[in-house]
């Protein structure tokens, strides 16, 4: 099978099994990966318009942006550029990619987009969730549609977007960010993960987007256990007593959830952990802050058998 | 505290909250970890018998047994060594650890058997099975009590243990295995954990630790609900009808922990794959091989609405 051949069948699978629709956007860096998904997703028999994010992190970002954009519409896409601006917070990648993902979201105009992450980046993002501890939920990586998110490429190979462009005759865009050593991603990918083939006799980035996998289907029915459970809720607060029946994997979920629902954004496993632990806590009134928006503090409470939320002007 | 109280006060810790009893069994190489458990464990007022195993797989090996042997006795433990010879299957290492572990087995008489296990070991092991894609029971990593083994050691460092050694005026054996390139356990602690803890910042064995420990509240919970549903079992073979309604997560652990009841000898997760997708395969008399002692072949077959086992002479 021609590499645009599997890229485009990746798209179909992706299209058959959840509500994609036959008008969709893909996140185009003019990278090999977002070109051949791009190209992939024309071949498909989509109707494609490629949005083009300008981070201006880079002094040629505007013309990396519109050449992409031009690529896209040789391809038979329609294509937008959209500039953003980066704040620093939170280290280059996350910032980077949080601005991406707003940018995105504003322009996509109802329809889902795809995203052009491969096995090979599913891997990486394992192997980043395993070292920095982020918990059984980061390390199940990237799932294929979070609506309106897709990514039909998670079980194709980087080289397989490479060998589609070349097909194409199309010269992708190489991000300097991806060979930057500081970029963890970047340093993973080049001093990592090929001396864990070497070690292993290779397959390692298969195992470790196979072993995501598995991860995701255990939390699917975990995550739906913690669903059913009735503590209470909302800023009424949890149920110190229904919590402490509840196994730990479990009950640190229906705690997640409660942190999110009362404005906790993307709470970390360290702070799940430290709200958990005053479910058991003997003292009174012990507190652990959780963020909130920029006017409001947020933080929760051991009162009584509850765990209430606080909120308090920054 | 000091080295030797902190290895003392993890051994009291997995006394208090598991059936250990005063009589252990510690299985001892003379290496700094487990020399310092060794200690511990005689500090914690345990009446301990370290068992060292001679695997008989360098030349001086007898030498160094008797060694550690002696150091045993001089911290106020009972001390054997015992000869065992390894069949080279499975690659050196995997023999190796088979022969010790039906060793110590043998040799324990009743008791439990303390290992030295520490938290850099428990990291790499972590590593190691995502690295070779063994799935989410692999990379759960290695538990603190499963009767009649205990890992009292599993949340502290390795310099913990060889500060132990140095506090007590002990030369510790240096196994050459731990430093030869041939392992891929050396090679992962040489090569692969260093990069990994400067790319990280650091802290990388603890969040491989803490991720397999949450990993490992998980999979009681999805033990759990396998172990309560009844799709039949034994000889008789499953219910597929039962099995294809289940979701995918409780559904390969039942065929898991089915394979194991039949006679497969630690399935790996190819090997269950591979069963579970007898589940939904429509041909008829589809077969996979699942092992089987040296005189017995097993296979699994999908026969009408069961999974059954079929035994044929080798």
């Amino acid at each position: 099978m021609s590499p645009l051949r599997e890229i485009a069948g990746a798209v179909v699978d992706l299209a058959d099994s959840h509500p994609i629709g036959d008008e969709v956007c893909v996140g185009l860096s003019g990278g090999a990966d977002s070109l051949a998904l791009t190209a992939g997703a024309v071949a498909a028999g989509l109707a494609v318009t490629a949005l083009v994010i300008d981070h201006g992190l880079q002094r040629d970002s505007r013309a990396v942006a519109e050449r992409a954009a031009g690529q896209a519409r040789g391809l038979g896409a329609r294509a937008h550029v959209i500039g953003v601006s980066v704040s620093t917070r939170g280290g280059p990648e996350g910032a980077a990619r949080r601005a991406r993902h707003d940018a995105l979201a504003g322009a996509r105009d109802g329809a889902p987009v795809l995203l052009a992450h491969t096995l090979d980046d599913q891997a990486e993002t394992v192997l980043l969730g395993l070292g920095r501890g982020s918990g059984p939920r980061s390390i199940a990586g990237m799932v294929a549609w979070a609506s309106p998110w897709g990514r039909p490429l998670l079980a194709l190979r980087r080289s397989v977007t490479h060998a589609a462009c070349d097909e194409l005759g199309l010269e992708p865009w190489h991000d300097p960010h991806n060979t930057d050593p500081r970029f963890a991603r970047a340093r993973l990918r080049a001093e990592v993960i090929p001396v864990l083939e070497d070690i292993l006799g290779g397959g390692v980035a298969p195992a470790l987007a196979r072993t995501a996998r598995r991860l995701r289907e255990d939390a699917e029915v975990l995550d739906a256990l913690a669903d059913d459970v009735d503590a209470g809720g909302g800023t009424n607060g949890l149920d110190r007593t229904v919590l402490a029946a509840l196994p730990a994997a479990i009950r640190r979920r229906v705690v997640r959830r409660w942190m999110i629902s009362v404005g906790a954004t993307e709470p970390t496993e360290r702070l799940i952990l430290a709200v958990d632990d005053l479910v058991f806590d003997p003292r009174p009134h012990a507190a652990v802050a959780i963020g909130g928006d920029s006017g409001h503090r947020l933080s929760v409470v051991a009162d009584g058998v509850e765990l209430t939320v606080t909120t308090t002007p920054r």
